[in-house]
C-alpha cells in the first residue's frame, strides 16, 4: 500500500472526528443561533464573490481542457446571477421553521413514566455529488438547520469552485460561534478516499448520493454508513377510462415536454383501452408537435401506425429526453401490473374521474410519490411543500420520496420518572 | 466456485423475489385480514405443539451432541410453557392498533394541490438471529402486522425447530387467504448464503441482525441492504448532586441486579463528586451485598479504598454480568463528556431534584433513550408502550432506540390535484 493512500485515510478519519464533534455543538446551539449562522454564510457568500467567481474560472479552464461537454461546463459555471440564486436559497433555508426539539409524540405509561420522541439532529451527513456547485452551499444550509454537520465531496471539476464556496461558509459560522469543523471537505476526490470515507460509520450517520447511477451504485457497494438514494425516476402517467382528455392531455405534455432531463418527468404514458382509440391520436398530435419521440407497443401502433415500436428496454428507461413511451393497456389492473413490472419507486400518476379508480391506484401503487390528476413534475420538495431538497430518496428506510430538513433529523426517547424501578 | 455456492445464490434469490410479490398482497390485505391472519397463526402455532417440540428436541439433542453450553441450550429449548407464551405472544401483536394508512401529516398547497404522508409498509424485512426460537413467531409477527412480507435467517442449532414454527405459521398465513410466500426460511445457515441474501437490495428493504456483536458486524459489512442494529449497550446512571439518595440507590440497584445480562442493564454509575463521600459508601454496601464486583476510579477508591480499581477498559465494557464501574465526576459537565467519550448510544439516566441539571441532561445526551428519575431497565418497547420490540436501533437513520411495529413502516406522498401542471 503506498503512502498516499495511507495519507488519506488517516486525513479523512480525522475529518470524520472533528465533524462527529462539531455536530454536538450545531446541534446544542439552538435555533436562534442555527438561523443566525445561516445568514451569516449567506453574507459571507456574497461577500466573498470574487474569490468563489475566480475559483470557478480556474475550474473551468481546467475542464475544458479536459475536454468537458458543454452541458457539463454549463453545470460547473457559475456567474453573478447563480451565486446571488445560492445566496438567496440559503436565507430562505433559515427562514423555514426548525425541526430540532420538537415533541413529535408523548404519552405517560400505567406507572406514570412520562415518554416523549423528541426530534433530533441525524448527527454528522456525508453528501457526495458531482458537478453543480450550487449543492455545496444548499447542502451546507440544509444540514445545518437540522443541527447536523456535513462533510461534503464534490467532483474533481467543481474542486477550487468548492473549496472557495465552504470557505466563504466557514465565516460565517465562525462569526455565529459555530465550529467551522462543522463542514468538512473532502480534500482529495480520489476514489480511494471515497471509499475510505465510507468506511467510517462510527462518526458517519448518513450518506447522499446525487448524480449518476453510476455513481450510486458505487457509493451503495462501498458504504457501511447508510446510504440514501435514488437511481432513476422511470415515472408514469396513467390515463385512466374516465379521464377528462383535456386534463390528460395537459398533464402528459407538462410532464414530459416541460423539463425532459430530470427525474420527475413522465417515461411511460399508459392508456387504458377503453380510450384508445380517440384518445392516443391526440396525444401522439401533441406530443410530437413537441419534439418528443413516442414509442409505442403493438397495441398503440394499431391505434397509431406511425408511432415507433417500443422495445421492452424502452419500457424500463428513463429517458431523460424527449423520447416517450406508450402502451395500452386492458384497465387500471393492468396498469398497475405494468407500474409493478417496471417502476423505479420514484412517481405515478392516475388521470381519472373515477373516483374508486383513483382510490385504488393511491392505495396499490407502492411508488414514493402517488399523484391523482396532476403532473409527475410536483414530485420535488420544494412543489410539495417541504421547502426545499436534500435529495429524493426511492428506498424506504428512514425517507421515502422528496427529503427536505425534517428528513436530516431522527427522534430519541425522553422517559421522566419519578423514581420507578422495574420488577 | 463449486455448484453449492451456485445453489445458494438462486434459491434465495428466488426466495427473495417470492418475498418481494408476496408483500404487496400483504400490504394490500387491509387491517382486518392481516388481524385474522395473525390470529390464524397464533391457532396454527397451538395445534403444532407436537411437530414443534419433536423437531426442538432433535435440534437440541444435536446440539448437546456438539457441545453446546447449558446456558445457549436453554435459550434454545422449547416447553409447553414457552410455546404458550409464544403463541400469546402473537395474539398480543395481534391487538395492536395497525399503523398501516394512517395519514401521518397533511397540508393543501396554493396550487390546489392536496399533499398527505401516509403510512405503509416498508416491504420485506429480514431478520438474521441467533438461538432463541420465539424470535421466529415474534419476528414473523410484527412484521406481517404491519403490512411486511419477512425473510428469516435463524441460526443453525435451531434450524429445526424454526422451519416447524414456520410451517404452523404458513398454516395461519394461508387460512386468511394471505400467501405464504410472506414468509420465507432461508434454507441453509452457511455464511455464504448469508452474504448472497445481503446482496439482494433490490428485493429486500430492511436487514435486522439480532444477536452477538460479531454477528452484527459481519452483517453490517456485508451488507448492501440498510441494517439497523446495535452493537451493545453500555448504559449509565450519572447520580447528580442533588438526588435523593435513596431513589439513586433503588434505581442503580435495579439498573445493575434486576438482569444484568441484558442491554438496559446499568454498566456505568456516575457520582457527582459533591456526593461522593455520603453516597459512594452506601452504593458500595448495596450493590457489594447483591454479588456486583465494583470497579472504581482512581477518585472513586479515594472515596471507597475496597473497590478494585478500574481500567480505561472497563468503562467502555458491556459486563452482561455482576459487574459494574464506577467514577466520580466534578457535576454535571463532567458526567456528559465522559457518556460523550464512552457511550454506545442506548441508554443513560440522570438522578436529580434539580429541574436545570435534568433539562441540561435530557438536551444534551444524544443516545437513544435519555432517563430521568428512573431505572435504565425501561428502555424497552414494551415498557415505553410501543406493544412490543422487533429490537433496538443504536443508529439514527430510520429508527433511534427501541423499535416497534410503527418502526416498520415507512411513509409515501399523497397528491391530490385537478389538472395542475408545472409552469
Amino acid at each position: 500500500m503506498d503512502e498516499g493512500v495511507h495519507d488519506h485515510r488517516e486525513q479523512i478519519t480525522e475529518l470524520a472526528q472533528a465533524a462527529r464533534i462539531a455536530s454536538r455543538a450545531v446541534a446544542r446551539a439552538g435555533t436562534e443561533k442555527r438561523t443566525a449562522a445561516l445568514h451569516w454564510m449567506a453574507d459571507s457568500l456574497a461577500s466573498h464573490e470574487d474569490a468563489i467567481l475566480a475559483a470557478n474560472r480556474a475550474d473551468l479552464a481546467e475542464a475544458a481542457e479536459a475536454g468537458l461537454g458543454a452541458a457539463m461546463l454549463d453545470r460547473l459555471r457559475l456567474d453573478e446571477k447563480r451565486l446571488l440564486a445560492m445566496v438567496r436559497s440559503v436565507r430562505e433555508v433559515a427562514s423555514f421553521p426548525d425541526p430540532v426539539g420538537e415533541t413529535v409524540k408523548q404519552w405517560t405509561r400505567p406507572n406514570g413514566l412520562r415518554v416523549a420522541r423528541r426530534r433530533i439532529p441525524l448527527g454528522v451527513i456525508a453528501i457526495i455529488y458531482e458537478a453543480r456547485p450550487n449543492v455545496t452551499s444548499d447542502a451546507a444550509a440544509l444540514c445545518i438547520k437540522a443541527g447536523n454537520a456535513v462533510v461534503l465531496r464534490g467532483g474533481s471539476e467543481a474542486f477550487r469552485t468548492n473549496r472557495a464556496i465552504v470557505t466563504a461558509l466557514e465565516g460565517g459560522l465562525s462569526a455565529a460561534g459555530l465550529p467551522i469543523d462543522a463542514l468538512q471537505v473532502v480534500p482529495t476526490t480520489a476514489r480511494d478516499a471515497m471509499v475510505d470515507l465510507l468506511q467510517l460509520d462510527e462518526y458517519i450517520d448518513l450518506v447522499i448520493p446525487r448524480g449518476g447511477e453510476g455513481l450510486i451504485r458505487f457509493v451503495t457497494e462501498h458504504s457501511r454508513i447508510p446510504v440514501i438514494r435514488h437511481y432513476k425516476g422511470n415515472c408514469h402517467v396513467f390515463v385512466e377510462r374516465s379521464a377528462d382528455p383535456e386534463m390528460a392531455l395537459d398533464i402528459c405534455y407538462n410532464a414530459k415536454v416541460q423539463r425532459p432531463g430530470v427525474c420527475n418527468a413522465v417515461e411511460t404514458i399508459l392508456i387504458d383501452e377503453a380510450i384508445a382509440q380517440s384518445f392516443l391520436p391526440r396525444l401522439t398530435d401533441r406530443l410530437t408537435s413537441a419534439g418528443v419521440e413516442l414509442r409505442g407497443d403493438a397495441r398503440a401502433r394499431e391505434v397509431s401506425p406511425s408511432l415507433q415500436l417500443a422495445t421492452e428496454a424502452d419500457f424500463a428507461t428513463e429517458f431523460l429526453d424527449l423520447i416517450c413511451a406508450v402502451a395500452v393497456v386492458d384497465g387500471l389492473d393492468a396498469a398497475i401490473r405494468h407500474i409493478e413490472r417496471y417502476t423505479s419507486s420514484h412517481t405515478e400518476a392516475i388521470i381519472t374521474r373515477d373516483d374508486s379508480a383513483a382510490r385504488r391506484f393511491v392505495n396499490e401503487v407502492d411508488s414514493s410519490t402517488v399523484i391523482v390528476n396532476a403532473s409527475t413534475r410536483f414530485a420535488d420538495g420544494a412543489e410539495l411543500g417541504l421547502g426545499a431538497e436534500i435529495g429524493i430518496s426511492t428506498t424506504r428506510l428512514h425517507a421515502y420520496g422528496p427529503m427536505g430538513v425534517e428528513e436530516l433529523t431522527t427522534t430519541k426517547f425522553v422517559v421522566l420518572g419519578d423514581g420507578q424501578i422495574r420488577t
